[in-house]
């Protein structure tokens, strides 16, 4: 999917949403445990709900494997039926040396090989160039990298300072070096970034750094932080976000009714996102 | 598996070889094609002539994952006919947030859940410790830390000098942070590195920091580094060396003599370990 495709689906939708289909075995309605494949059952099911109002859905990739091979089909039999317009992200955060990640991508990207056809994939940026590299050279494929996360432990080694050399005249966080240096790699048309920022300083300071970029914003919803700040700080001229909302949409009910309901959280969610695109875009 | 089971494994072979399960199905020999499941047959041969000289294996999981669900399956036989006293390695390089980490560690250590249950996992540390520590709450359980790379994307963050506070003296590398703060999440007997050094100052440096963990040394072989540089500055009382070795030894041969070709690379391996236990250790 190109920038533009993606940007014309957030105008007609008014909608920025993404939803993260983190879905649990352990905590889907038991309404669908005898279902032959509880795990798809409940994904067609948020899919069918939520699509009028989410741009983009995102399976968490721990959720699928820590259950085999099935929860590989599982996978595979969710992303045939998102909707072709809605955009796809692998949340796998893979990176391995250039060959290895040479068959990551074909695992996420080519459907020959893996079954799996997605539109990106979050990537680790710690192994450097060469571990991201391959991941962008799929023609019409994204990379989400890896800049700034929302959990406690991005204060480990995300936000240390970093020296780059004797010139630098004063040291930068290593997300922002990330953001800095990956731009070497590829455009803003095949390249995305983990965001994990929701303070109005962070942003500002990250829409220097990357302007042009869309950025995937966690933790907006059950992590709480504000979609309002995000959107008036975070949007550039194409929108450039993607806030992603997981457990706050798809476990909105844990009854008969979660389809409904994780319609109702979409909503309202993309009913404010349509205001702050009128606002601020 | 402990680690005095991992010792003592290492004086029985005499050896601290790992082989790299990097199983390309377009790379194994055109007589396996007809095979029900070619990579396992491969990975079957390439196990029974290797195990006298390796003490671990370690599934490169890309090769797999592209696959798609066949390729897990795969995975999962071969996990099966590894003889129990060899150290499994799922080579994933995993790392997300807490809850997510903890099903990641349920994909690689829970076969009730997955079917897979690996020693250990190799793991990213860009995320920090509460993406780390799910894993570590396995008993009897591994986590293999990225530290430093062999690629040559290590140089673009790994290498950085990092400042982490005004009362640091001077900078340190950041993946020297990410062994020092690492070793706060857990102890030496549930913690290793990737350690991607071969020269003798690096190696001195790293066991300045971490003398007593396990090291994973990748880039002996093929890469080209030098397994008597390794040995003499790596070495400690435990050996705490595991040298991995891929295509130098499973594709030793592209013919029908594949597995007895690899058997002998193993067996050069070993011998020169043995050597240098006698020497080093």
């Amino acid at each position: 999917m190109t920038r533009s495709e993606l940007f014309a689906q957030i105008k007609a939708k008014s909608s920025y949403l993404c939803v993260g289909l983190d879905t649990d075995i352990q905590k889907i309605p038991p309404s669908l445990r005898n279902e032959p494949d509880p795990i798809f059952a409940f994904n067609r099911a948020i899919i069918e709900a939520t699509q009028a109002y989410a741009v983009a859905y995102k399976p968490n990739l721990a959720f699928y494997e820590a259950l085999g091979p099935k929860g590989w089909e599982s996978l595979q039999k969710t992303l045939e039926i998102i909707p072709k317009e809605c955009f796809t992200i692998a949340d796998a955060k893979r990176g391995d040396i250039g060959n290895t990640s040479g068959l990551y991508a074909r695992a996420f990207f080519d459907k020959s090989a893996s079954g799996l056809d997605f539109d990106s994939v979050t990537v680790a940026p710690y192994m450097g160039e060469d571990s991201v590299k391959p991941f962008l050279a799929f023609p019409g494929k994204w990379v989400i990298l890896l800049a700034l996360t929302s959990n406690v432990g991005s204060s480990d080694f995300q936000r240390l300072e970093v020296v780059k050399n004797a010139e630098v005249p004063h040291a930068r966080a290593l997300f922002e070096q990330v953001l800095m240096t990956s731009q070497n790699w590829g455009s803003h048309d095949q390249l995305m970034y983990v965001v994990g920022a929701t303070r109005a300083d962070q942003l500002q300071r990250i829409r220097e750094l990357a302007p042009e970029h869309f950025l995937l914003v966690p933790g907006v919803g059950a992590q709480g932080g504000s979609l309002e700040e995000v959107s008036r700080y975070g949007m550039n001229r194409q929108c450039g976000l993607l806030v992603n909302s997981s457990r706050a949409i798809i476990y909105a009910s844990s009854g008969a009714d979660f389809a409904e309901r994780a319609a109702d959280e979409a909503r309202k969610v993309q009913q404010e996102m349509a205001g702050y695109l009128e606002t601020y875009l």
